[in-house]
């Protein structure tokens, strides 16, 4: 213990400056996309990519973004930056207008409305919720996605309009949905405006040779009798530009109607160049697979190596477990009791940490138990001396 | 008449295919933004604009577009594709979450929530309004501006919530306001919440050699001690590319906070890469101003020939009018009784017309006598076929 101690008192008079707090690509992959920035043809078809509309996106994107979420070309819009905007958008759209078949908007049902959270979770989807009053319902997280038993009880209530979901590569948890999780989903009692947002961030970002897949949602929904349930979403903000991505958004025709509705009342046309850079840099579905491929060269070590840490400094810690993501962007590390001491121990080393709490709506975890990682943006030997502090971290507040 | 009628007649037998409805730019202004799609450089100072961040814009982007709106740095955002989605997030936003020192939304405000809309107006700001039950009060629009009578007698009732501008060469007249008339907007009574949308579309759109000028709108409103009232908007989308341009945003630090905090819930920053070639292709202000007049040399000529071909062929009806707009995208005919029958006539003949009455809340032009004419997409020679088309069908609807 006292080794420990001495060994972080040398970090915090001399404290670094590391940074494991947001789900940032490097520059190195950022690189990868270098081609995008020399793209000068602009005529897709006859479409001129530099004029106003094609509301729903180019048709070659569509096709190519279609193919990506394995969903309908003809119910598949590509947007511009980003799928944060495009869920955001939705919601604010659900709480003003009704969706289809309704008659009240999500603002106008009884009772306070409420989204169902599994946790830990991404917060921006929080913030969302918190910013236009609807009420936040954590739902456990096993290593098959949801408790589902939680999560049909909630939403078989009136006032339960949504629940939030990255099935694949859960951010921060890196879980992948069983498919019957997905077929409960689609099929569970729930209110005709319950909502499922498919948050397919990270569908292709893969860290194994083989992938983890999911059901088709939309065709589960459709099959279940609740075609409208689900809005599937990607983007291309971290497989390209972070800053400069399409958005995608898929769901069933009536949904989309809607959608379409809503976009043409603020939007003249999404940057249609942009999809046409992306498009003409992809080329197709297994452009897209090989590109992913070199991103998972980049990222992929990183993973490792912060594995390999926690094994190595913490295996010993009983009380002290980690995921292990098989893709996405994040892990998470569970400390019971600790986790905000751990933070703010990181912190005076000079390593920053998402705040503890920050995956949990209203910041409330209540075991004071979760850590997210997020080693994608450090170069490598920044990754494993800001894991080696953590490491230290957590050994320091468990005093052993 | 006869002969009018035969010349009519032969048109519907072998209809044209034209269209003057919505102020697209044409092709040749396209290409005037061409070195735009072969910037390659993404480092802007220490910042990689193809990362997450800066929701506000970048640093050299805000400082040009400041310059161009007028309005300080630190004041102004820079965002992503359009200034309508913009305006949309603002209106959204002012529905779902008090504005700055209110305890109340703008849906929470007794009585129907209202906004004053200068007529013939743009039509897309009138569509947000309908979307969301804002009550459309039309307003009189004069040559130098809207009818402040009208305006200061409205804006004093408290469900009046805003008010729609584009102050500088209006969509669709062509008028700019009067400095009298930004002053009494600056200063009149209006309740806390109201808010003036300052909708700078065409901000350096100029179609003569002495531009129209507009006073400081944030400098009256803050000597008014009305230093929230004014949001001012601008875009490049008919500077550069109409479906991947910079919106811009700019008003008191109170309002820009408040904002900040709303695109902080659904953004984790805009394109900085397509701002930062906007800023490698422009420059700096002059760099703008040299672009413009780029764009006058091609839409001047247009216009002239709408004003020419109205005045040969209309001038003996004294009861038509038009506007001779020095700068913007459409002009305004006004056929009082028969804007309806002629747009039905010069469709039927082949030639697209924005339907009549699309410039007035609820479609609703109660004189019937309001035509919109957008030259600028169509090439010179197709704009001359149209607006013989138009002056025929005008015409004919007299019977003279």
């Amino acid at each position: 213990m006292h080794q420990l101690k001495n060994e972080y008192q040398a970090l915090v008079e001399r404290p670094l400056k590391l940074d494991l707090t947001r789900g940032k690509p490097s520059p190195e992959q950022l690189d990868l996309s270098r081609e995008l920035l020399e793209d000068t043809e602009y005529m897709s078809g006859k479409i001129d990519a530099r004029n106003y509309g094609h509301l729903e996106g180019l048709p070659e994107a569509r096709e190519l973004f279609a193919e990506y979420l394995g969903t309908p070309v003809d119910q598949t819009f590509v947007l511009g930056n980003s799928s944060l905007r495009v869920m955001h958008d939705i919601v604010v759209q659900s709480l003003l207008t009704p969706l289809p078949f309704e008659w009240r908007t999500w603002k106008e049902i009884r009772g306070a409305p409420s989204m169902l959270c599994p946790v830990p979770g991404y917060d921006r989807h929080h913030e969302i919720c918190a910013r236009y009053g609807l009420r936040m319902i954590p739902i456990t997280m096993h290593a098959d996605g949801p408790d589902m038993d939680e999560v049909r009880r909630f939403a078989a209530e009136p006032n339960v309009v949504g629940m939030w979901n990255t099935p694949k590569y859960s951010n921060p948890s890196g879980i992948t949905y069983a498919s019957h999780v997905c077929e409960e989903i689609a099929s569970m009692q729930a209110a005709s405006y319950f909502r499922i947002f498919w948050d397919l961030a990270y569908n292709a970002h893969h860290l194994t040779e083989e992938p983890d897949t999911l059901p088709d949602m939309l065709a589960l929904c459709k099959e279940a009798e609740n075609p409208d349930r689900t809005w599937v979403i990607g983007s291309t903000s971290k497989m390209t530009y972070a800053s400069a991505g399409c958005a995608m958004v898929a769901s069933s025709p009536d949904n989309m109607e809607w959608l379409r509705r809503s976009l043409s009342v603020q939007s003249i046309g999404p940057d249609k160049l942009n999809q046409l850079r992306h498009v003409r840099f992809f080329k197709d579905a297994a452009g897209i697979k090989a590109h992913m491929k070199r991103h998972r060269e980049i990222v992929g070590p990183k993973f490792d190596l912060v594995d390999g840490i926690l094994e190595r400094d913490l295996v010993s810690l009983k009380q002290v477990h980690w995921t292990k993501p098989r893709g996405g962007y994040f892990l998470s590390l569970f400390v019971p009791g600790v986790a905000k001491e751990i933070v703010a121990f990181a912190g005076k080393a000079g390593v920053a940490l998402t705040p503890a709490g920050a995956a949990y709506p209203y910041g409330h975890d209540r075991r004071n138990e979760h850590i997210r990682i997020a080693p994608s943006f450090a170069p490598l030997h920044n990754v494993r001396r800001a894991m080696e502090v953590l490491t230290l971290s957590v050994r320091l507040a468990y005093g052993m």
